[in-house]
């Protein structure tokens, strides 16, 4: 699959990124590591989880009562006060394994213990980007010193600016933010109209919306973007538009946690960028990118009465090269040479991507993490045939469940 | 797992049959076939898909931009006034391979060709229920043939009586499948309610509602049940109630065709008989009872605000138990010793599955195709670490695409 289509041929890769795409020539003079007969599969971009919260894999399956406020302060703050870096560590490698077996090759994540996360990273071959999440019970202080060393850590890593939330960061620190972004000319990122009590609090705290309010104090001058984006008004949209900001959708957690549902038309209808997430494992509760993409697909349908209300190949580019240009990796968006082989390969051969009367919509409206043969991030293969080339699922597993002991209580 | 919870310890089948689950026991005077180390993996009742069209894998991704009416008439009739038996036959035998890969050991399918359907269902080895799909067009002639031929051809196989739905089924017609009900003492399934202008239709010609109309010409007083039941007013849930009636949810398919969202948690306030269906893949288009059992959980919080608005075991048992009981198969709902040895083995040391914090929650809200392991129906394994025993799944891909060639174009 190059950008805009599916064609029939081959695809070299040199190191770390693509040395050729297009049809089959003669290779005879050329020496190869390794050849792949993809005997009819499909090779595309692998998809970009651009909202995630990878080490909360401890919390899935666990609380899965609450809406958003209580859930946050009733189940999730207080275990988040026992993890370990050590903890974030192992959770975040289960949540690598569970992104390589679904197709995804980078991730937006908003964490702590980022120490422990980018060794965790670099270890298993993942491209992360991490996203500050800074708020009034911290991070601030630490934001910058995050993103120039997380910046300079490895290739593999990265860091944007970011908050974590209007409702849990004061005006002053709203302000500081935005100091921030202009000292480094740099785009911020943040949890925006999640829910729809967020949006009422903002409006009766500053007689604004979230993205207004964000607006109006620069925080976006250079650019970024806000996740879930659910109680967006079309004045928030005007501002996403203008400013060339990422809207991020999360389909299953707001559906969960009962938030709502993202009118996804609305934001095709202005033509805006649109990245696709899956939010943390503790309300979504899986990490699959291709139930994120159904779903954005398909439930815009009933509130418009129109089976077709979205585009399935504008979302499946949203969950690829949106995802990828949201989270600053211009250069892992398309299947083109000189960009990363960042690639996945679709076996075509399960019953689900069969027949072959429109492959695009076979992957957005049938797909699921059993159609993913080989996922490959920066030219290496880490995942093939349901197994791990960097990863040690089983002693993932054991470390993981044993780190549980001390979060099932609290 | 067993009807209402998750033991440690074994299973045994001896034939179609389970012959023993319980602790583990001294076996050493006993001989076994094969053993299988099921190393914390769960056993569980194989899924019930209790609405679906199988041959209809041939409109996957071929008219995805209709709803229901135009669906039917612009895109889906046309076709199907081309297919043949041998059509149905291999469309069939694909959807079997797709339940297979996604754990599902029954499905309750309202199409024509049967005996071909017939066919392929024992080939595969797949337990198969016809519904009946009469109609003003065709279908009355034959039911009561359809019926006794059916019932009588293979223990895998079997055949309850069905219309298509009120709107394509004249008065005088519906009361013969009253009459037809009453003759047999049988009870009666149909499509109900599926879209908010059928409903409006069927109070145009009788004016009340299609539940109140088939409750008043007797059609349900044998028992049966409706697909769909999106738009069922509080006065149908009291009639399927009272009645013991089934209804079967098809989220997906409503969801794509923009039909409306079933208030699941209203069919379970009531305590009334739930099962979960994927209709055929043209409208779905997976056919995954995972994805459906997730939106039948989670698509009642939005509308309630609560983010527990369905209990996940509620669903996973109507997804089990509930389907099966639906359309007869009343040995094949739970593990239990003596009942049909239709189990499924969830692979737990999948990344999604991980941590244990809850199985029943990972399955229903973490789960597809890619944790299922193992699938047994009538004591024979069918399909097991991604390979199929009675299915040559390249034949089946090569057949289906040559035969797409006459279908493609109409």
């Amino acid at each position: 699959m190059t950008d805009d289509k599916i064609i029939d041929g081959e695809l070299w890769t040199d190191k770390d990124r693509i040395s050729y795409i297009g049809p089959s020539v003669d290779v005879s003079d050329k020496k190869f590591d390794r050849e792949i007969d993809c005997k009819g599969n499909l090779l595309m971009p692998g998809l970009k989880n651009a909202h995630t919260h990878s080490a909360m894999t401890f919390s899935r399956s666990l609380a899965d009562e609450y809406c958003l406020n209580d859930w946050l302060h009733k189940a999730i703050f207080p275990r988040e006060a026992k993890l370990t870096g050590e903890a974030v560590y192992w959770f975040s490698k289960l949540a690598y394994a569970e992104y390589l077996a679904g197709g995804t090759t980078a991730c937006f994540d908003m964490y702590f213990f980022r120490e422990e996360n980018a060794k965790a990273a670099v270890e298993t071959g993942f491209r992360h980007v991490f996203c500050g999440a800074a708020n009034d019970f911290g991070g601030f202080e630490s934001l910058e010193r995050y993103y120039n060393e997380l910046n300079a850590y490895d290739p593999l890593v990265s860091f944007k600016l970011g908050f974590h939330a209007e409702y849990t960061t004061c005006e002053d620190n709203l302000k500081l933010m935005s100091e921030i972004a202009h000292k480094y000319e740099a785009p911020v990122y943040t949890h925006i109209s999640e829910t729809y009590e967020e949006v009422e609090g903002c409006k009766e705290r500053y007689g604004v919306t979230p993205a207004v309010l964000c607006d109006k104090l620069g925080i976006f001058d250079f650019g970024g973007g806000g996740f879930h984006c659910v109680w967006f008004t079309d004045e928030d949209r005007d501002i996403f538009k203008k400013r060339g900001l990422w809207s991020v959708f999360n389909a299953c957690s707001n559906l969960k946690l009962a938030s709502g549902i993202t009118p996804v038309y609305k934001f095709i209808e202005k033509d805006m960028k649109i990245a696709v997430g899956t939010d943390g494992a503790g309300s979504n509760n899986a990490l699959s990118m291709f139930r994120e993409m159904y779903l954005d697909t398909v439930l815009s349908n009933v509130e418009t009465h129109n089976a077709a209300a979205v585009d399935p190949f504008i979302i499946l580019k949203a969950g690829t090269a949106g995802g990828a240009r949201c989270m600053g990796l211009d250069d892992a968006d398309v299947l083109e040479e000189g960009k990363k082989a960042d690639i996945i390969m679709i076996d075509m051969n399960k019953p689900s991507m069969q027949p072959e009367n429109n492959i695009v919509r076979n992957i957005v409206y049938s797909a699921d993490n059993s159609v993913v043969k080989m996922t490959m991030i920066d030219g290496k293969i880490l995942y093939e045939d349901g197994k791990y080339t960097t990863i040690d699922l089983d002693e993932v597993i054991r470390e993981t469940n044993k780190l549980m002991q001390g979060l099932s209580d609290i």
